[in-house]
């Protein structure tokens, strides 16, 4: 057996088990990046990742600094000096676990039931993450490297990359790619393997509504002052129509109209308002008026609400008239919009429409463009095969309403495309509690990367 | 000096000090009625109570259970049969001291500082069952006792007095009295002493709002489903109209309309616009169309939104769509509403306005009807003259926003009349940090009431 890519797919298969052993031991560390508290287990994340590529053959690897999380960055070189550049971009950090009550078993603890493992991180993205490292480990261990190979593992992402652009603006000699390789994305369903190719931007924000000085007895002061968390439920309320719409001034200025070609193509993805019932267990599905669902979040904007807190929340009753209302308030954009701009529309909305009864601030938390990549993409198009070759399909192309920041980043200030994808599938409870990963559809995913690496390399 | 009057005068100066110190053992206790994890403080705050009864000459006293936390009762005779019978109300549990960083000392470290004593149930109401403790004592330890009294000292007046109803039915027998003194109501001014004839009632509610099954990814599912935190802020935002009215249907119904004299009476009082500026620091009052501050706190029903929690409410941010969201919306009554009918105003609201969007539930927490008392009853009599030979000054005649449970049980259970008093200060910060007791004032009310009891009873 000397083809070398039989010799990889072999060691994949033969290294299965042990690569989910050392996914579980990635998984135990708690690095939520949000949290200043973990800052110490997000420092160890990066270490682990650092020592992990080290282990798979990549050498130089370095901790990089940031103004916050450090950045594991790494090389390996292949022999054939015209071989195309790959940029493999991940992060090791996890979103928070609350609410903990939730969860079956303890998001630190992973543990296998059935064909899942379940933890924070299994699937967004530790378990992608470690899907990459095994296998440019088998093709590194099988073979001359088919393609040079660079490590940009960050360890923001879940916080929106505050640090990146920075980064990639004082590292941009040596990030130099042909392409990036993101699997950050996901799976329509385990028997659809999935490439993406337009993104969500987000622009995120906390509203502060701030009535009287201080919390007030609601018997004694209820009726003569503007209660902020009313004040700020009418503002919330206000910033839809009854059509789903989003009321800020200018909100859909930019928002390129989806062209019937897109609208007929995304209405072939096989995600129906059944599928999305059963996905989300909502008693109806809701939204922009003249969309589909699959339209509504691949190619129009939302306004969600992330968080509500005031007043009273503990057990019991308490008579508060409670001084202020805080609301975590987030905007999923698409093509061209300007995060900066949704800012300003927030401000607008507010300075029209907040009464004087009560004082507000708007807290910028995050801003990131939308991106469309180039489906033509000579690195595109070695993974449309890599999962054909593995599936036994081609894989549907996908609009995708999350928000990845590095690929905008990528392209904007590097001029890179991004491949997108990743294999994790729609119930994979992610950002929620008991996020987990399918490991059948992992274990594809393996073998599918090895074939990327010689369909996109010099072989 | 054998005047027992002035004798007790005299001994609650020489002995105010004192009280002071057992005022702060008092404070030191954590007697949170609503926090289960305060079982063991609320028990030993009902013991203290028991015991400084019994130093004070009141025997028996009991520690009577009910099916929530217990109840102090003690009776004291006087030598003369015919002397009317005090029923000494009050209440030993205190509010959370939530939000705690805003406190500037520890809530259950009293500390005074200037003129004030600091510390959560310091006005709310230790404060007050001190100066009447102390009142009785000196009466008591200066002659004959002008009246028999009772004390009914309660530990849940906090979460609405859920077992006090059924604890008044049990014992109504030895609860028989002639009227109830009840010193859980306040001045309006150090200069003002002030007699409430008027309270309002009490609907409580917990309203939680289900959308999707679990906490989903708002890029991956924003837009598609009806977020729980938006359709709620869209419900509390239609629970008043444009004109600061409750829209629940039928609310107003039953509301005695305020007499052309009630209105003169009450536009006497010395509280404008800029008293309740001042008193809240909001910005700007707010409140029902064609009505004073005075009349919207006293005389008309109000609905707060009390507390508000959904999704993620901590540090930086997470881009979840919340699975659900809470809100304490609680409305303060006014004669002649009644609460279970309010109860059913609020289930008639969210059937008509929810959409089919989300789920939806209400939880019931309390519900206490208003109550107005007789102004010429002969202990109202007897306070009215009590206060105006220690102020020097007749007292103000109110109608007081917040609501006393009590009062209306004893009425509608007992037909007891309920005299209505007590030393606490609009600015107080009654359930909310920094509570204070303003103690010149204080001192003057227990001088106040060592006047009631001879004035009231037999010398």
């Amino acid at each position: 057996m000397t083809d070398p890519r039989m010799q990889a797919l072999d060691y994949v298969r033969r290294n299965r088990d042990r690569f989910l052993e050392e996914l579980k031991d990635f998984l135990r560390i708690p690095s939520v990046s949000t949290d200043p508290a973990h800052r110490p287990d997000v420092e160890q994340a990066a270490r682990w990742v650092a020592e992990r590529l080290r282990a798979a053959g990549v050498d130089p690897v370095e901790i990089l600094p940031t103004d916050g999380h450090p950045v594991v960055y790494g090389e390996a070189r292949s022999p054939h000096p015209e071989a195309p550049t790959v940029l493999i971009y991940g992060h090791y950090d996890v979103q928070p676990p609350d609410p903990l009550d939730l969860w079956t078993s303890g998001p630190f603890e992973p543990r296998v039931q059935g064909e899942n493992l379940y933890a924070r991180g299994a699937s967004d993205m530790k378990g992608q993450m470690m899907a990459t490292i095994a296998a440019f480990e088998a093709v590194a261990r099988s073979g001359p490297l088919p393609a040079h190979v660079k490590f940009l593992i960050e360890g923001e992402e879940e916080i929106g990359s505050p640090h990146l652009p920075a980064f990639l603006q004082a590292h941009r000699d040596r990030l130099a790619c042909t392409v990036s390789l993101n699997p950050d994305s996901g799976m329509i369903a385990p028997d659809t393997p999935t490439i993406t190719y337009g993104l969500r931007g987000l622009a995120y924000f906390e509203l502060r509504v701030y009535g009287p000085s201080h919390d007030l007895h609601s018997g004694l002061y209820g009726g003569v002052v503007h209660n902020p968390a009313q004040a700020l439920c009418e503002l919330i309320a206000g910033m839809h129509d009854a059509e789903g719409r989003v009321t800020l001034p200018g909100f859909y200025d930019r928002v390129r109209p989806l062209t019937e070609e897109e609208r007929a193509e995304l209405a072939r993805l096989p995600v129906d308002e059944r599928f999305y019932l059963e996905q989300t267990g909502a008693p109806a599905l809701w939204g922009e008026a003249g969309y589909t669902p699959v339209e509504r979040i691949g190619a129009r904007p939302t306004l969600e609400v992330n968080g509500l807190l005031s007043g009273f929340t503990g057990p019991g009753a308490k008579t508060v008239l409670p001084a202020e209302a805080r609301a975590k308030i987030s905007m999923r954009l698409v093509p061209d919009q300007d995060p900066e701009e949704v800012y300003q529309q927030l401000l607008r909305y507010l300075e029209e429409r907040a009464p004087k009864t009560v004082r507000w601030e708007v807290i910028r938390m995050a801003g990131v463009r939308a991106v469309l990549t180039d489906r033509n993409h000579p690195a595109v198009q070695a993974l449309r095969r890599a999962l054909e070759t593995v599936w036994g399909r081609p894989p549907v192309f996908k609009r995708e309403g999350g928000t990845v920041p590095i690929v905008t980043q990528l392209k904007e200030m590097l001029g890179v495309e991004s491949v997108l994808t990743g294999f994790g599938l729609p119930d994979d409870n992610l950002h929620a509690p008991n996020e987990k990963l399918h490991l059948p559809t992992w274990s594809r995913g393996l073998e599918a990367l090895v074939h990327f690496f010689y369909n996109y390399g010099v072989t």
